[in-house]
């Protein structure tokens, strides 16, 4: 196992470049990487083991000297490491860099920020496009379905390895708040804290559906190839854009839309009576679904919503959710949006409810946004207000100081 | 012009009797159909005109001497001419048999019911399947794009054909309920009363999201060919399966998916950790998408879609719904479901408010349902109890008698 520093290249610009660039970040990505061997394999869900295999990090701040002041930050569906870093291959900001930084809600001055990508992933976490070393290709679809209790499997073994026995907080939205939610349940004395956001302990019958049609267009795609697309060279880019498209209109609520696009046309006078994108809104799908290619492996696609699909919490606990926290003495603030169809605020309620039969120290906030499921990614102040609220009142519990000094 | 009586032949039951029977439908339909020809063409919105064209209908029900008890239905997108009788293709019942019928609220023993075929669709209507006699191909895209005008236009022709001045009603669901809105508006004495359900004034941004979804999964199957599938021999059955699958989850409530499907695994007891349809619900959609191309056409889908986005009543007249309806005598009952996130009450309020605004003479319904935006074609008691109260109330003011005898 071996550490890789960042190096701060420039994010490539041509297309070539990009799919270059996307294509190198699978195996050798420019973020830190742990390595295991095959001694050192990962027990999976679907009963197989996988090794060697690796996880791709990025770190923020300065772990202490106690080792007490770790926070975990998880991502989404598509997201990556890079939450408060330049993304190598779109050259774009960190995704929360909002949430996560110096004097940010989690603030990097007073907590050791971790953020992997997840198991199944295409940025530098064995996934479906990594090379598997038995066959010298890429797995495809020999890597084995996993779950999102594999995603948390795999990032205690990173936080062992990087010395950590309790993480101060636990903390991420939607699939990431999944992985929150199945840390404190698996792990409860290695999890001080817990917030999960716009996020749910199952999968609902609408969200799968959603996810099988994304599934279907990528699958559809003549260049999938059955999976083996990466061996022979092409892409579904296609498809895997339309699965893109889908899925970004159940990030959004209808009056986001609305106010954001309503029936405004795009860069004409009048409608053309054709299929080009008249409307403002086809033309910013097309361009999600266009951009989406240029940093995400179809076949991750595939793992990751699988993954989601197959999450559902109280099943592990004998059909129980309260008993999937049981005893627990992890402080959780569980947090919900108004306006998010795709993991409405009763998911959220749910999960309190359980905490609650559970006994546990749980706060919950529904903020008021017409913003949809993104709000999360999205400058919400009330996200981001009861984020450090909840953060600095446990680190005070905790014991960790305060930047400027008294803890 | 002439009309052709149905046949009751069997329904096609091998998958190449089904395509065959799908493709004599498009230009020799089962059903009626009035032919016209050069000399008679339609005016469009586009700016051209088409011609020699055709309309597929079916009528149930006697048209009484004063010709004043003639019901027009109106289909939604993927409907089509046969409301109450079997379909010719996947031998199934109409599609509203519990809404159209002798006794039914839509009675056939006291009203002459007419269902055509839209305009851009594909089962005997002038379509982009139809034969260009120009080319003696099938149009596909040379079809010039049609609007909700457009179809309403055409039903306008074969009504007066049918020798009937004014429709005693027009009723019809979805965009079925955007071909009433359009026919009470420009042609206010041809319509004596209207019944609009689940329905708007102007298609949203987010209904125009899922509908571009679905035409950019059709047109990214590489067997679209830039339309020219028909006469290439080929047929993008993926693409156009895709589209119904996104199609389908809005039509259906989050609460309806999970009462119906929720978590249930299909014919299994647990996960099998892969890409087969693990859940009832991929199940479910994977079976709506593939028995949907049986009996659809994908360039008419999207024609169809498109109508349904360019609807934009108050555009039409300068931005102003309510004088759409000004001075308008026709007696309308707007309905919508409590569950409906496709056309939800509000949009169907934001019509009743127009019609209020304009003097109108109208009575609303929200009808309590859990089952999403397709409950208007359900088994729900207050929807046809409505229709039925309306329906009855307004033939005694017009004077048509009830089957008993008396008016």
């Amino acid at each position: 196992m071996m550490l890789r520093v960042m190096t701060d290249t420039p994010a490539p610009s041509t297309a070539g470049d990009i799919e270059q660039a996307q294509r190198r970040e699978i195996d050798t990505p420019s973020s830190h990487v742990a390595r295991f061997g095959a001694d050192d394999a990962l027990a999976l869900d679907a009963g197989s083991t996988l090794g060697p295999w690796q996880i791709a990090y990025e770190t923020y701040g300065t772990l202490n000297a106690e080792r007490t002041n770790a926070v975990l930050v998880c991502h989404a569906l598509t997201g990556d490491q890079y939450v408060a870093s330049t993304h190598p291959v779109t050259g774009k900001p960190g995704w929360w860099t909002m949430m996560v930084g110096p004097g940010k809600p989690v603030d990097t001055d007073r907590y050791f920020v971790i953020c992997a990508n997840v198991l199944g992933g295409c940025m530098g976490t064995t996934g479906p496009a990594s090379l598997n070393p038995a066959t010298g290709r890429p797995y495809a679809l020999d890597m084995p379905v996993v779950t999102i209790r594999d995603m948390v499997r795999a990032q205690t073994r990173l936080v062992e390895h990087l010395g950590i026995e309790t993480l101060f907080c636990v903390i991420g939205g939607s699939m990431g708040g999944m992985q929150v939610l199945q840390w404190a349940a698996n792990f409860p004395h290695k999890v001080f804290s817990a917030i999960p956001i716009a996020a749910g302990a199952r999968h609902s019958s609408q969200n799968i559906a959603f996810h099988e049609v994304g599934r279907q267009a990528i699958m559809a795609d003549p260049d999938w190839r059955g999976g083996s697309y990466l061996s022979d060279g092409v892409r579904p880019s296609k498809g895997l854009a339309v699965a893109r498209m889908a899925a970004h209109i159940t990030y959004m609520s209808d009056e986001s839309l609305h106010r954001k696009f309503g029936r405004n046309l795009q860069d004409r006078e009048a409608l053309t009576f054709g299929f080009d994108a008249d409307f403002q809104i086809e033309s910013y799908l097309r361009h999600q679904g266009m951009t989406f290619v240029d940093r995400f492996d179809a076949n991750s696609y595939l793992y990751v919503t699988r993954a989601m699909d197959y999450f559902d919490l109280a099943a592990e606990y004998g059909g129980s959710l309260p008993q999937a926290f049981l005893h627990t003495d992890t402080r959780f603030c569980v947090m919900s949006f108004t306006s998010d169809w795709l993991f409405p605020t009763a998911e959220s309620k749910a999960v309190v409810r359980a905490l609650n039969a559970a006994a546990a120290n749980v706060s919950f906030v529904e903020v008021a946004s017409d913003r949809g499921h993104d709000a999360f990614l999205l400058d919400e102040p009330e996200l981001f207000r009861t984020v450090r609220g909840f953060l600095t009142g446990a680190a005070h519990a905790r014991g960790i100081p305060a930047p400027g000094g008294a803890a």
